[in-house]
């Protein structure tokens, strides 16, 4: 589709610049890795360092930052850039998946056993001794490495890579598309398409019900000798390292990345883009608020107490706090209005 | 089944009043919009209000409360009317799902895809250019709109109600069984079954592995536009306000309801039968315990400290809290024993 | 295999005592169970209590307990036990299942169902009425009560026992592997394979997209009506107690045990191995970090204040702790190093 057919397409009122030429878009990206044939855009100030090394073919932008657009490419724009950008994203979405597989069959190598119910898309490949149990359903173009155990009505979507002697616990869903919205002034959500995929590196174990969301772009990443329990959530462009060890129902936000070796205790939750340091291990129930260090002990969960002493904590702890004036830093930081 | 032939197949000791006449038991439903073929139950203090306009034609009840009832009802006097209830409940269930199809074909209009491997129970409707894909489950009398997409292992319970756009990604559960049940003096938990269902709006996208469950009686309702993320928990009778977002591994208890445009941050957990007013936000693991104003944002959740200090901090409000008085307001309220 | 053949497959390099004799190994099994053709290990100081009456036929140990082992035993001294036993533990794995049903067929009572696409192992029984919903997977061995209901897409992994009466809804997952390795000096992680079952008794009611890992060894254990909610986390080894009561979201961790009639909130969590007294409640949210007595309520979760109350609550009380001196019992348990 061309760019001027998918401004068209999906109504988006941008101004063009005076050197407007059509092309043929052939996807969207971010900034970094867009490429002449690509669409990008640039929401907050953050990204403007990123703006001027870009190759994008055409950028989605606020009238202030115009000027800082190469001359490469070509300006739209957009009171919203963030929501033009996801309103066509849609023309680049590959939903479909699991379809009867001529005349795309699968390759699979010696010693793979399909067991009955299994559903294959197209494309798909499956390494030496692999066993993909019953009922699984597998999207077009995904690849599976040697000696896999995927086990009952485990669900992969299109494209997911995943290396070797790596086991998925049943139900578990590898793929999804990630949480993205961009949001209108009527207060709707417009959804972000998400073109990435989830890489899944070898020896890695994944538990039953869980749920691995793809990238926005680029990848999801479960790096080598991960182990993750059951009901865990990774949201999408989490990067998890080597040999990391993450508890039942622990929850990765978006872009959540770690080092090697961290052990995150059940329950565990993060905030969006945070980085927590190789060998950190967090206690259970933890909640991370910003970037940890490396080969550090966190904890944070107020245990069950006594019904009657844990009333007589909270009660006492508020009163305490409202007779405390601010601090100068809360008073700088906005964080104290009354 | 006729109302004496329900008291006797449950074994219910009941005392029937002078005026009894046995009647076709319809269904049962709460008082408020129980017709005179219905079953009904009072069971505290609070549903006397509702108790002199209904139409009910029977009513559990204790003997306290007896004076209160209509004439035009009957009143069966129990010591425990919700067990009661909960009893005859199970006459009235309906959990036979995804037979074969025959003799009553689902109706599937123009350009709807079933992908290898999808069942389909009685009676389902599916709208033009929806998509079921691989091994999808869809109970009885499930009516799917126009243009939804439902991932693969997805599973719908009977007499659901989805509307045109809706997504659901793979492996998410709408419509399962509340978790209600009636207690008996020896601490066994008698099911109440539940005859209600899942509304799901226009244009709601459901994340992978999420659990919604259909309503008591009338509905659990998935208003238009809403986003709920993948692992989060709706329980029976919920209402969530248009355009709201649910993150991740929320739980909402039975009966939470909220105005539009609410967003919860992940593993938020809220308490049964509150309001959240709308355009407010709860940062990520709040814990809601009352109804909260609209246009807010709350937050709650301890961070995850380096563990000596962590350790340090809560001995010390422990000790601190156990050193104060209680003040008058936790006394009047009986919140302290010591 | 035999013993010689097991330690050169898997290059364990232990020392073998003196009066070594190679013997047939016919499993791995803890300390108190294991009889003289089983291999079993002593990791900690607190194992040696039951070494004095072990039968174990092999026992991987470290050099300095060594003289506690029986005569009756082999001691093979190895650096670390527990790595050397969760290696040659793969000898030992039963993973398939589902495969084709023939040469060894299901035993169905009389009116059993068998809905569309649902796949059974060998050696599998199903009692009296019992419903198997669509797409349902079952693995080699499994034995199902009477008058049980097993909805759509459920996985039940091989050797699970269930009894009679018992519901589980869609999604769910039985007996999937416990989540438990060993770790080597360079910091991989090696599988434990998880040799026991899950066990079900009779009147359980099972929500749905939970999991339910089985034992390491033995039984997890979920007894006589019990009732357990959507989304929960059961770990291996966990001993459910009769008539308790687990919300949805509950997350316990390996080898929790509790008494009867226990209610756990939404979202409570467990550390490993705690007890929890019968008839003690906790409140949603709270963290169980020591074993709990019988007939008490607990509670601990903070709850969400509004954004700038919560900002100064937390900020006033990180001060007010970092001012304590610590106390003598704190720096006793060396819980504080500033």
């Amino acid at each position: 589709m061309t760019l001027d057919t998918l401004l068209q397409t999906y109504k988006l009122e941008v101004t063009k610049p005076q050197n407007f030429k059509d092309f043929e878009v052939a996807g969207i990206a971010p900034l970094e890795v867009a490429t002449p044939n690509h669409l990008s855009y640039v929401d907050q100030k953050s990204y403007l360092k990123k703006l001027k090394d870009t190759k994008a073919g055409a950028i989605f932008i606020r009238a202030e930052f115009v000027s800082k657009v190469p001359a490469s490419s070509l300006a739209l724009i957009s009171p919203n850039p963030h929501l033009a950008f996801a309103q066509v994203s849609e023309a680049f979405k590959r939903a479909m998946f699991a379809r009867p597989i001529e005349p795309h069959p699968p390759k699979l190598a010696e010693g793979v056993v399909l067991m009955p119910g299994v559903v294959l898309g197209e494309n798909v490949e499956v390494g030496e001794g692999s066993v993909l149990m019953a009922n699984v359903v597998v999207g077009d173009g995904v690849k599976i490495g040697a000696h896999c155990q995927i086990y009952p009505n485990v669900t992969i979507y299109q494209n997911t890579l995943i290396g070797n002697h790596v086991y998925i616990h049943a139900n578990s869903v590898i793929g999804s598309d990630g949480f993205g919205y961009a949001h209108t002034a009527q207060g709707e959500h417009v959804k972000i398409e998400h073109t990435g995929i989830v890489q899944i590196d070898d020896d890695v174990e994944i538990g039953a019900n869980t749920t691995i969301d793809r990238a926005v772009f680029g990848i999801t990443h479960i790096k080598k000798g991960v182990k993750i329990d059951n009901l865990v959530q990774v949201g999408h462009n989490c990067v998890l390292g080597e040999h990391s060890i993450i508890v039942s129902q622990v929850g990765l936000s978006g872009s959540t990345t770690m080092g090697r070796n961290v052990v995150l205790g059940g329950q565990v939750g993060t905030g969006g883009h945070m980085h927590i340091g190789e060998f950190t291990q967090i206690g259970g129930k933890g909640a991370v608020g910003k970037d940890l260090p490396p080969h550090t002990n966190y904890a944070g969960a107020i245990p069950a107490m006594e019904i009657h002493e844990w009333h007589h904590f909270l009660a006492t702890l508020r009163r305490f706090a409202k007779k405390q004036k601010p601090s100068l830093i809360d008073k700088a930081k906005g964080l104290w209005k009354r």
